[in-house]
């Protein structure tokens, strides 16, 4: 298949929507928890999370928010409460996980309307999700919306990580297929992924060198 | 494991990089290709790409560049020449793939130097990668220094799509675990991804319906 610009803005809507939504590739499967001025709690699938940097620790998302429905209420949330959560979704949270993408009433929490624990740690304002194996605090520090198409980016440091013990390298790095997480394809599509292949730090002078998983 | 920003702050510098970038979840493997207003061609892993938008189809993507480096000389080559394209790593491209990460000399073209093969398509000015099943041409049409951390947000219009047939679903969706494309976890870990589950579009009024993958 070989598709030209033209050739995708000619597609069905719904269409022209899971092929792009496909194409970027495997995504994180995450829950966004948030809660309003008025304590009305709110979770959404998303997957749209972006690495900024390290030090200080900063995620980045993108939020396109339709009139009413998850995202809206999501970003709402989050500018008017600063707080929100990213919280790991694994196979045994399917498919309570993906029920929260529904647009349920404003007033209506989508955790318990589709099954999922509120868990609150170390004073977080935002509600986390007590299914989940690795849960991240983050606080909002920029907020801007994109000229380009009216979507809104969102910039939050870090400020609580929560996962199991057994799952930190003594690298540093995590080992998400042990953790169970899950990866997605586009709009409707969760992936279980096996054990990963690591490389050491790749130097222009020797081969690529396999390190351990 | 619970820590809060102070504990990520007090990390060593490549433990708390190793932790960051993997938190956020399974991102996708791609190879980020460019070429200079010279010619000569440039060949990055790259992982940190989100959807902007379908209609028209846009996708983001942040670059930190070093100052010399792969991610250094990627920017400078999308600034000079508005083109590049993305392409999805499969099991057979690694290791090449990871040894794009190494820094080669700005006038060394990884393509070369990794064993990666140059494909050109439609006429579209950047390289793609031959070995791959998913590639994608972009246009810049947006690019700010983001003033948090100096990193840089780069957004791109879809110009061109080329992959299998087969792995084209009638609803507009791709099987990338068809494809054969990996998942990524942090800065160095390649993971094989397994046949997903699919759902139906969610509605609060009934349960959540699972699709023929």
């Amino acid at each position: 298949m070989n598709l030209t610009g033209e050739d995708m803005e000619a597609l069905a809507t719904r269409q022209r929507a899971n092929l792009i939504n496909s194409i970027t590739g495997f995504k994180p499967a995450l829950l966004l928890g948030t809660v309003s001025a008025e304590g009305q709690t709110n979770l959404a699938m998303f997957n749209n999370v972006f690495h900024i940097g390290a030090s200080p620790p900063l995620l980045g998302m993108i939020v396109r928010p339709s009139p009413e429905g998850t995202e809206r209420h999501s970003l709402d949330n989050v500018l008017e409460t600063t707080h929100y959560t990213l919280n790991h979704v694994s196979e045994a949270m399917l498919p309570a996980a993906h029920q929260t993408s529904a647009r349920y009433p404003r007033e209506q929490s989508e955790f318990a309307g589709c099954g999922l624990s509120e868990m609150y740690l170390n004073g977080f304002p935002a509600p986390f999700v007590g299914e989940a194996q690795v849960h991240m605090g983050l606080r909002l520090v920029e907020h801007r919306e994109l000229s380009v198409n009216r979507t809104h980016m969102i910039i939050g440091a870090l400020e609580l990580l929560n996962c199991p013990d057994a799952i930190l390298r003594d690298d540093g790095s995590l080992d998400l297929a042990a953790a169970g997480s899950l990866a997605t394809c586009g709009l409707d599509s969760y992936h279980p992924v096996g054990a990963g292949q690591r490389y050491a730090y790749a130097k222009a002078n020797r081969a690529p060198q396999k390190l351990d998983a």
